[in-house]
This record gives C-alpha cells, sequence and structure tokens, in this order.
C-alpha cells in the first residue's frame, strides 16, 4: 500500500485533518467489529445468517467512512480543482474511484 | 455480540465448516487491509482519493464475504426449509437482511 | 427477451400471481417516472442535481421490485427446492443474479 | 416533477448538452426495457428469476445514466464551484445525493 505516498506528492493535496482523525477511529472500531466476527466463526455452531448481520453492519460502517472522505475532498478539493487548474486529473480520478462500485 | 449463540440454538442451523474457515480467513486479511488504511492515516499528508481507493477494495472484499455466506445459506439451509418446516422463519430473517442492504 | 419462455418450461415455476400483479403496477409506474425525466431532459437548462435525484428514486423503486420478486421467489421456490430436488439449478441460478450486482 | 424548473433558476447551471441527448437516448431505451418487462408479466407463467435478470439489466443501465450525469456535473459544475463562490450549495446538494444511495 505505498499509492498514498505516490500520489500525495503528485497532487500536494491532503485529507482534511478532522476527518483523517474521525475516520481513522471509525476504523479502528470497524477493525474490532471484524475481529468479533472473526471470533464468531470460531463457533462451530454459528448460524449463517448472524453472520450475514453482522457483516452488513461493518458495510454500513465502511459506506459511512467512504461518504465522510468523498463529500471532504468534494469540499476541499474538487470544488477548487477549475483554480488550481488540474480539474482533469480530479475528474479522471473520481471516475476511476466510481467504476470500483 | 452474543446474537449467534442465542439464534443456532433457535435453529439448530450451522454455517458449513468449509465456508467458515474460508470466511475466517478472508476477514483476517480484511483486517490487515483495515490496518493498513489505519497506518496510511497517521501520515498527514495521505490524499482522500488513495483512502477511498483501499475503502472500496475492503468493500469488495466485505461484498465477496457476504455472497459466500448469503450462497451456503442458501444452498444448506433454505433448500431445506420446507422439509424442516421452518420457511417462515427463514423467508422472515433473508427478508431483513435484505432491507440492510 | 425470450428468456423467459425458455426457462418457466424447464422449471415449470410461476411468479405469486399477486407479486406479478403488483410488480406490474409498480413497472407501469417507474416507466411514467422514467418518461417524467426524459421530458425533464428535453429542457436545455435543466440542471445536472435535478437528473440525478430523479434517477436515484426510480433506482430506489426498482430496487423495491427486485426485493419483492427476490422475497416471493425464496417462499415460493427456493424453500421448496429439496422436496423437489432442484436444489443444484436453484442455487446456481440465484448465485448468477448475485453476481449481476 | 417541478424540482427541476425551481433550481436551475437558482443556479443557473446546465447539464451539458451532449450528455442530455445521450442519457435521453440511453432512458428511451430503459422505458423499453421496463416495457418488455411488464410484457413479459402478463405471462402467468413467468418465472422469478427471469424477471430478476431483467430487472438487474435496467439497474445496470440506470446506473451508467447516473455515473454519466454525475460526472458531467463533477467536471462543469463542481470543479469550478470555487470560481463561483457556490461550494458550500454545491457541496450539499451531493451530500444529499450521495445519501439517497
Amino acid at each position: 500500500m505505498n499509492h498514498a505516498s505516490d500520489s500525495h506528492c503528485a497532487t500536494g493535496l491532503h485529507l482534511d485533518p478532522d476527518i483523517r482523525k474521525d475516520v481513522g477511529r471509525r476504523l479502528l472500531s470497524v477493525r474490532g467489529h471484524i475481529e468479533g466476527i472473526i471470533k464468531m466463526l470460531e463457533n462451530e455452531s454459528i448460524y449463517c445468517v448472524d453472520v450475514l448481520k453482522q457483516v452488513k453492519a461493518v458495510q454500513g460502517a465502511l459506506d459511512k467512512v467512504g461518504d465522510l472522505v468523498l463529500i471532504s475532498h468534494l469540499k476541499n478539493h474538487v470544488t477548487t480543482a477549475a483554480q488550481r487548474g488540474d480539474s482533469e486529473k480530479i475528474v479522471a480520478e473520481l471516475t476511476e474511484v466510481l467504476k470500483y462500485r
């Protein structure tokens, strides 16, 4: 996972510090949730639907993380792209991220 | 997260052992990926889009986990529900899980 | 769109009549909604976000249609698959449909 | 569906003409597809999974429409928001649209 160091150098754009910390805290919670599911799975009599519910809950938490980062990006970097002159790059990147959905 | 123990007693249905182990391994990998993102976020100059890409990758891995559990459940428990006589419960649970989407 | 006639012959399984009518009515409404968006788009000064909101509304209506058909299928055909002896086919089809997501 | 006329007046921002025409054509095709499903549903022996597959296909086509409009909006209106001085409104609208997902 060295993508970060590569592209921040190219862009000079950084994730807003408050969002960065909030997202970090949320991902610690997601990690704890994942560990809870891993522990559930050690139980031989675990029921499929209980696993599904936990997986869905983690997906919801990750969706929220993605939205927070995306909105912060829109606010801090996308709206100012024409001023900086990198609109094309900014739009191409977002188009790429949309494809990942 | 004690839901599991409650409902497996009620159902007597258990996640297929091979799927259970596969899902456990996949979630260990997801946990590692989440930890990688948490580490990325310690870098003050991290770029939003790099975080977004990693979050999307984790979401893809979790979707796969959810699908594996769902398909295993369909195969092992849903198709046999009428034979066991618990179709109503089985469908109600799945309806509930679909709402979480 | 001749898939239907092919596969219902093979399966002998039919969509529940009440759900069939309900889904038909919902799709008439979806069609009307789509026509509304097509009309919006004749207006040269239409704003992107207004189109996006309408598209999202239609997607929500279609998600509901998909869930109704899926739940009806689970209830009427998937839970009885082992009794009929076609579990493998039923699960393979659903796995295929899940991939379309 | 009068939202359009309201908000384009407020914004003065219009969907790119080429995208507008492309999206119009795509929605005509979506309408035809919906009509095909409505016709399928008149057949009493229609099979659930055949309906599901068609619904998924329409959803894919609508996702594409949504992405086209969103990318056009990003390119033409979001990247220039700071120059116009309406960043706050633009971001609030997109946040709202993201919630619809």
